[in-house]
């Protein structure tokens, strides 16, 4: 029977996984395959993906030349799991993306492949600007993720992860983001008075992490200048100039870093999520040459050499990197996601957040937005939240997705949203 | 020419990729392809291997099965990452999981994916235990090694790891481990009479965690009676039992749990390092229901549903675990080592160090060991060192290598000694 | 020889005292006597003491009525020391205590009796919320002085200070004070915007720790509306409210507290330096009934029965408190002081901080206060420096100060503005 | 009436006073009056005190000429509070303690007057190593008692004051006291074995603080052989060797250092308790003059500048320590005294602990200690417990009591041990 078909994979997850799953409870179906920006559940119902593992799947589901490349090198018996020693496959994705990426951005980082997360990024992050520092405390900002592992939780804003610890913080002092309180605020000066007043109480500090924008934390989009202020803030007090490019890089913004043509320049730089470019554990820390001070497996761990995403990710440069079609196609989704979301928005009387093709709508309250993404999900769209309270509905679709699914897509949360709002410009006329 | 085409790719290595790297440096070489327990060189030379990354490929390079279910799944386009959405895989691996390794032993553990890193799984581990329990001191071992994330690395012993933090290191009392202080002491009567004691200073733990047999910390071997007094020791006083299964797990010393037979029942068990089975990351936290207190996405991470690693896991499990043969494949092996490693010590008036398929011999000193190792490298053996001073050589080979190439291993090795230490036997005859 | 005469004292020092010592260096004379406001040197030249013991004595040198007071308690062998034991001079301090000073403010906090110094008395404090709450984040301001013990120091804003800890300053979050941004942001907003924010990363407090005019830090004055807000904010957020009154109770800025009239209800209240009268050693942190959850000797300390001090607390508390002359006097004094220095302040374009007998004038910067503190020593007045850039010269004279002394003393001062600044009004005409 | 007499004061202290309040439970009468060795009731009841401010009284109470030295002082108006300015009481002090103690053991230590309480002379000794050593882990022992601020308490072992930090308390490594693992394991060596092991998981140290016996957790005493072990131990790890003479200094265990004539050259000595002679206030921490390496006011306080207590101070050592024939007198009757308790432990199968005028006999359990204090307590004897649980009844008279007060006290206790334990030598015959 079909109902006992799909009820005994549930309850070998209520039997087995712990209760700690999240993602499951919001679309609670069992999904086997997925392409482009479409996922099936078992059933074989097709659902347009507008979550893409939290900016994870920037270039879609199993692209094809990614999956190509992988097949082959997995068929040739090629390296999967080599510690850190050096392979063809890392030395082509080095090589690669110091000519794409590095090279053209006269950018001179060195890489540190990290354990395969994005907290484990930051940790090294965090720890390699102690070192360089001598010093031990690290500006981070309101609403900033930045991972769960002590340190790098630490610098995560959000209260429930920040729970999970169970035992004090430490390391990190709170600067308000930009725009945090209110446009006439420029909370970027605020930092600055802190850290230029001997008696302040805030500690000359090691590092300053920021993102440029905000995706667990509601979508806040920093502007160029308050980002070029806060660089300046860290090189005025002696402080390295941290990046957290894991959400927001890899294009999610327009550039494959999110600072691109701003004029920053990081001293460190955190990447992971869409790095692989097919959804596989990778992540790299980008070091200035100057700060590059590790001592030989003084930052280790067992996966830092993750071939099989190497191998992904030297294909996902050279196909979406190599000139700028890739950047000037999403430019032109970002316009037309921007023009329907803003509408949508203004029909309720609502606000848009973000930036890029990392956008959203502030619903109001977390209750209005819960309810939108459940209605959106029955009507097979894949789509979540963001914010402090949950509030943001937001778009994260695969950079990859033709513009018929993502006009689709939007018509389903625009109904969505007139569902649990009502229609407001009907009900204004 | 062939000097050019070795030269360029290290070039790129000593150009772009941070001066962390390690095992780099004590195997130049660049590789690109694997089989079993033999690694390629670009030059086609072939190498034993003995690291087998760190206890990673205990099923060797490329299983041939592992390989063909991976390749499978991503020719009919299977999820590759999905959060921690339901997948097909996923539901394998944890039926899987639970029929081959949770039932026959009785054990009603819960799995939490973690962030696909043994870190990540002892940070979710400790974070767990303070919330179960309230308290935040956690009791490690000297010589312990648990990951180099800030909250693991409190409890990993190393000195340079821990240096790496550059700031201090809270929340753990180092106990010592098993011999640590001679056969005389038994290091648990000690740590019992600490936490016995209300005025001793060492405030009551939220949990104990250990290795069974300690593969960084210099093949340190626990008796299974002192592991029981521990285990003893954790429940007299509210403490939560954790083993670090990473490295000692999935067959390395024996059964599927290192702790396998010995009537141990841990409340939290790591895992991570040979889980999938071929390498790929991934790493779980098994947790006892009754301390399954997680609230939704409390801990979190971006690849804690590696799909790929569900495929391959579930594989591995199938193929190595459904019947006694692997293990009983494993213990002759074993046995075998064991009789040659303790010759080549007998020889020199050396002693052996570990259990199972994760034994060495304590060479003395850390100048000893690195000259055996390079040796043997030159020979085609590649092979590394473990312990406080580096001083032991340290055999984690595929457990799944043939008796043939077992023994041309062991050969080299045998040969790498006398080179060092000369030939003690001849000596004295 | 005269010359041998002072030279040897000071190679007492120079040989055996360590260089931690700091107003020997403004103030390099031997002194032995004093009386009222003046100390007199081994020479027997008087000095006026605008100083104070840094508000230690708001009842001047050795009153008449105190010295008198203890002399015969010491006569009659009355206990000087009994731990926390009852005696008859503590019985009465606490009568005298609650009747002249809780009572008629309808307060009926109970006195803890700390180790007698505030920096123990703050980490009583401190304590005892992060008990009473379950939390441990306690909110203390920019240019906060609490103490140089770890857990106030952490609660201290001074770099200076900061760095003598010499390791991480761990549980608390820096907030700014009144007036920190300028008089167009209100700090308590922004304070009140980050706890209201469940992703502030700002983790809920324990406590707010407040300081009604910064002694230390500037002489900064928090306004009543301010305060009355920040208390709001404790209560709304389930934080203990704290005022460390230690430096501007006893009547330094008019009331026996500081915050006396501005309808606040502190948690807790801490309180030092002028509290036993004459200079004595002790300090009580004051607590809520329902906050007094101590367990007994849960914190304790050798000297927290101070008798002596006792009995000239309750001596002064019965001569100066037992009716509104004593602050009305003060009020008359401060109004006078607070004219003649905005004066001085007006004459050289300087602004005037601080509020009854705790004020100065910000000169500019810290070396202008040091030529202008030194001017004053010279000519016989003792004055210091306070904020961040010790750019405050600072008026703590004691509260009993004659008109005529007083009035000398500022006369002094204005005269040493005017060597140091040059006679602005001189020049504008 | 008598009964309204006693009641009312007692209801003062139920009113008013914070429950913390500890020896008041023990002994619930109101004192007024003490000389020598005796305390006195309100009623007139006298109490032979061999509490004696938990060694704080070493000299009794009231001496006649150290009050007759204070009295004088008072009377001229010599400075009560100086904060930390050149005083001619200081100079005295300072001189005196040159001539008397450091000059005759070569001692060449700075004295750094804290804040005047034992804690903050342990607060500055533990800043000062991490300053100079760099360091932030500092070695302290089980059942030692070094204060309650959240520094020193971090290297306090007692469980009960370390609960009332309320957050975790960090950068102490405890170690296990001579004796604490029984007669068969040195510490010491355990101690060496850790920090020789660079994975040993306990960090370099920056200080080893210890106390030769520990007043509060038992009267352990260690053997001046273990004592030099640790102190090599602390100098072949370049850690500062620190002892905490606050309770067992000043003629307590017989010299005026609790280590004179160990041969032992701590780099830092912590002193309290009896240093002002008359139970004042005052503290002062030694600090060698290569490791006084303060910046001024670095660490400070209000009242490190006690000058009553220098004048007693000074008055004590002129008094005591000119000359050998305190330590003699002391010597003597300590030899009388540990005669005594070892018959009276004989008698009950029990042990005594401690050395010196500093020693008790471990009743068993603190049941049986606290119904023999309690009972003493009812024939006119002040007497307390100490230990892990409370369970040694501990003898800390004056050191100045007449033999005929010593003995007739003893008697007491003896009495109070056939009370509670029954009369073992009557039943044995």
């Amino acid at each position: 029977m079909t109902i006992q078909a799909t009820i005994t994979p549930f309850n070998t997850f209520e039997r087995v996984e712990s209760r700690v799953r999240s993602y499951s409870r919001s679309f609670p179906k069992l999904f086997d395959k997925a392409k482009g920006a479409t996922i099936y559940d078992m059933q074989g119902k097709a659902y347009t993906d507008f979550l893409a593992g939290c900016s994870t799947l920037n270039y879609g589901h199993n692209d094809k030349d990614l999956k190509a490349a992988l097949i082959e090198y997995i068929s040739n018996d090629g390296i999967a799991h080599g510690l850190d020693m050096f392979t063809d496959a890392k030395e082509h994705f080095l090589a690669t993306f110091e000519r794409l990426i590095l090279r053209p951005r006269g950018m001179k980082h060195q890489l540190q492949f990290t354990g395969p997360t994005g907290a484990n990024a930051v940790e090294a992050a965090m720890k390699l600007a102690r070192k360089v520092t001598g010093r031990t405390n690290i500006i981070a900002f309101t609403n900033g993720f930045h991972g769960v592992t002590l340190g790098a939780l630490a610098a995560t804003g959000n209260g429930k992860h920040r729970g999970g610890a169970a035992t004090p913080l430490t390391g990190v002092t709170r600067a308000a983001y930009d725009g945090y309180h209110g446009a006439d605020i420029n909370t970027a000066d605020l930092l600055d008075r802190q850290l230029s007043d001997p008696s302040s109480g805030v500690d000359a500090p090691a590092a300053i992490i920021v993102e440029t924008v905000q995706g667990e934390g509601g979508l806040n989009a920093a502007s160029p200048g308050w980002l070029k202020q806060i660089e300046a803030i860290a090189k005025k007090h002696g402080a390295l100039f941290i990046i957290d490019d894991i959400q927001a890089g890899c294009g999610r913004t327009g550039g494959f870093f999110s600072f691109d043509g701003m004029g920053l320049s990081p001293d460190i730089v955190t990447m992971a999520k869409s790095l692989s470019g097919m959804g596989l554990p990778l992540a790299v820390t980008l070091i200035k040459p100057e700060h590059d001070i590790w001592k030989p497996a003084e930052h280790n761990g067992t996966f830092r050499g993750n071939n099989h995403a190497f191998v992904t990710a030297a294909a996902a440069l050279e196909k979406f990197w190599s000139d700028d079609r890739f950047a000037g196609d999403v430019a032109d989704k970002a316009n037309y996601l921007g023009q329907r979301l803003a509408a949508i928005a203004d029909d309720h009387g609502l606000t848009t957040k973000g930036r890029g093709m990392m956008v959203g709508i502030d619903a109001g309250s977390g209750e209005r937005a819960a309810a939108i993404c459940k209605i959106c999900f029955s009507k097979g769209l894949i789509i979540e939240t963001s914010g402090s309270f949950d509030e943001v509905v937001k778009v994260l679709c695969p950079l990859t997705i033709s513009l018929d699914q993502l006009t689709a897509g939007i018509d389903i949360m625009e109904t969505a949203f007139e569902a649990v709002l009502g229609s407001h410009r009907a009900a204004a006329e």
